[in-house]
Formats: structure tokens, C-alpha cells, sequence
């Protein structure tokens, strides 16, 4: 049965500088399974069962359905074209949803290891506090640069931002009506940005992002000890 | 041939919380040899040679010189007890070292994957700017959490901190006589506080600190992947 009012938004990169590598990291075979159809069986397994919206760059949209046929991939979703950026991407994404009793989580499509437990906590605090922003606390001292001198931050104050981020409809519709900025690097800092206070959530360090080629053969080794 | 002025402090963790699992981190097998003993190996087998300090809690001497036979591990370094903390440790390691134009890399025991350049740039750079702070730009979104609020820190500015972080010798003894604060996570933010100004250098995402169980499989990947 669907959650009718939970929503999962996928999404892909911009059509920008990291679409250009060979493959798309979300396209690569993850335990012979492209990246992408983890990151939506995680949603789709979840007990948040949302409707799936994914938005991938319209001239990806045929290779992702021919790799549905060739995977046999009957995951129902919604397929929308992306945008510039990443900010373009999840505002087309939005644009899909029209219930104003909407709760929508928003993913990173190179997630592939978001456990269910992560994504159904998200909604569950979503409902209650406005919104869920996963995250992890550093691991490492961390420095912040400006003007070409360093200065240390408290580590025990910073926390690395992971998805899913989940907000109630409202929240996310009136801040992706702001003009895009260059400091919107997520959802969170968009959301921020109308003055809406973030709520984090715990994440899982083992929720990574695959970015480099070895972390295909990290994420095996991740899923294999599970 | 040893450069006689470089030095390198390898730090296990203080005697506190992060030592009271089974084995300590840096003891576990990596490849079939001790994490220490391949983060020893990597500043041995740098072009900058630096004389070695290990400091390790005293109650553990015993086990690493067990160790060294077992393993015939015969690269020449001097052993020096650790400290309540990790700052108590490395000012053991510096107590060590009467040497005005001594240049010290300070390393974690359980960073086994650091590349010999890194080393020998760290050198380098800390002879002519006084020292050399090994970090990586964030690849995540990053939130300050204060007084149980959050906001968004601007990506391009955070940098993960890395070791070796490496110090002309005054810097550190200078820095090493401060009294201790919980704000020093690194040897970077305890010289920071003495008015130097950091240099970062360009550290490498595959410079990975060994935390957790599933970290030496990673690292064994790693390896593999050279």
C-alpha cells in the first residue's frame, strides 16, 4: 500500500560539469544493478512506500528506460527532466506534486545504501517538526577558509549533510520559489534560506555518496557486510 | 640516509574512550600487517626520512615490541609513552625531540594509506611557511549545530583535516605549552592558537582513518586499487 501523501524526489546531478564523466555514477553496477535502482528500491522497501518521482537530464531518459527493460525494473516512478543544476532539478521534481498535504523526501540519486529505517524516520519527524535533515557529526577536525587564511572550527558543531532530507509540502514549495544562489547546496540550505529552522537527523556514515570509481567497490563491500 | 632534521610523531589515541575496544585500531591487520606498521613504513619510505617517534600508551609497549618480533619489524624508531589525551601524547613525542631546526610531521597511527608525496610535499611546504596542514575540501553539505539550532556553512570554505599536519619545531614547542583545551582536535587548531596562520596543503580522500571494523576492509581496497 502507498503512503499516499509521502513523496520520494530522486535526483540526478545537473546537466552539468559531473555529467560529463563516461557513465553517469548513478548508471554504474552496483552488485550488477545500476546505483539508481538501489537508491529506489530503498524508497520503494521502505514502510513510507512514497510515490516516486525521479528527475534525470531529458537526454538520459531513454538509456534509463532501456536499462529498465534490460534489468527488468517495474518499480513504479515518475520520470521527469532535469534541470541546470541540482536546485533546477529538485524545482521541475516539485513541480510534478500537486497535494498541499505532501510529505517529500529528497534523495541523491548516487545514494544507493540509505537504509529503510533512515528514510522512514525522515517522514516520521517531517510530519511532526516541519522537516528531517540527515547528517553525521565530522569524524575529522575541520577548517574553514576564507580570504586565504584557515581557522578551526569546534568539530563537535559540525555535522556533514547527507539525503534524505524531508520537508512538508509547504516548506519546500515556498523556498524553491527563491532565485537560485550559489550557496544552495542542498535542500536544507534552501529551506534555511526562507527562515524556516532545519531539524537534523541521525545518519548512517555508511550512507555514502558514490563520487569516486572506488566507491562502487566500497559500496559492495558495505552492502556485503549488512 | 636520514634527513637528520625531520622528525615524525605517530599518535595513537590517548588512553581515554577510544582505546578500550578489544584491539586498538592501529593493531588490527591491514594486508596481513599491522595498521602501525604500514603508517610507519609510509614515512620511512619517503624521500624526507625523518627520524621516528612513536607514542603509544605505556601499558601497550610490551604488545608492540611483541609485535616487531612477530613481524620482524625492524625499521629503527624511538617509543615514548602517551598521555591522558592526544594533545598529552604529542607533547610526549615533542619532549623527545632537542633539535632547534627539527621540521615534525604528526601523524595518526591509524592513517596506514598516507602517500609518501603528501609526506614529502608536507616537509617541504612547513620549511618555507612554517608549516603544512593536510586537508580536504568537504564533498558534502555541511551544518553548524549551535544552542540546538543549525545553519548551513558555506561548502567551498570547509576542509576536512587530515594528517601528517607538519611544523617547524618552534611552532609546535611554542603551541605544546599552552594549557590544554577540549577545542584542540588537532595539532593544527593547537598552534592556531598561538597566532600562527595554518597553511593547508592538498591531502587525498584516500588518506582514510581507521574508525570502524568495516574501515580495514575499505583500506584493503585501497591498497589493492594503487
Amino acid at each position: 500500500m502507498t503512503n499516499d501523501q509521502n513523496y520520494a524526489i530522486i535526483v540526478a546531478g545537473g546537466s552539468g560539469s559531473r555529467m560529463q564523466s563516461a557513465i553517469p555514477k548513478q548508471f554504474l553496477l552496483l552488485n550488477g544493478l545500476p546505483v539508481l535502482m538501489h537508491t529506489i528500491l530503498a524508497f520503494y522497501n521502505s514502510a513510507s512506500k512514497p510515490n516516486i518521482i525521479l528527475v534525470i537530464p531529458a537526454d538520459a531518459h531513454g538509456y534509463w528506460k532501456k536499462l529498465c527493460d534490460e534489468y527488468n525494473f517495474t518499480i513504479p516512478h515518475q520520470l521527469v527532466n532535469g534541470g541546470e543544476t541540482r536546485f533546477h532539478s529538485v524545482k521541475n521534481g516539485l513541480n510534478a506534486i500537486n497535494d498541499e498535504n505532501a510529505v517529500i523526501a529528497i534523495q541523491d540519486a548516487v545514494r544507493p545504501l540509505t537504509s529503510t529505517t533512515i528514510i522512514d524516520n525522515t517522514y516520521k519527524q517531517a510530519k511532526t517538526l516541519g522537516n528531517a535533515v540527515t547528517a553525521v557529526k565530522s569524524r575529522d577536525s575541520i577548517r574553514q577558509v576564507r580570504d586565504n587564511a584557515s581557522s578551526s572550527l569546534l568539530r563537535d558543531e559540525i555535522y556533514l549533510v547527507q539525503t534524505p532530507q524531508t520537508f512538508q509540502y509547504a516548506q519546500l514549495k515556498k523556498a524553491y520559489e527563491q532565485p537560485f544562489n550559489t550557496g544552495f547546496t542542498d535542500d536544507a540550505s534552501v529551506v534555511e534560506a526562507t527562515g524556516e529552522p532545519i531539524h537534523i537527523l541521525e545518519g548512517s556514515y555508511q550512507n555514502i555518496k558514490i563520487t569516486f570509481p572506488e566507491d562502487i567497490a566500497i559500496a559492495e563491500l558495505l552492502l556485503k557486510q549488512r
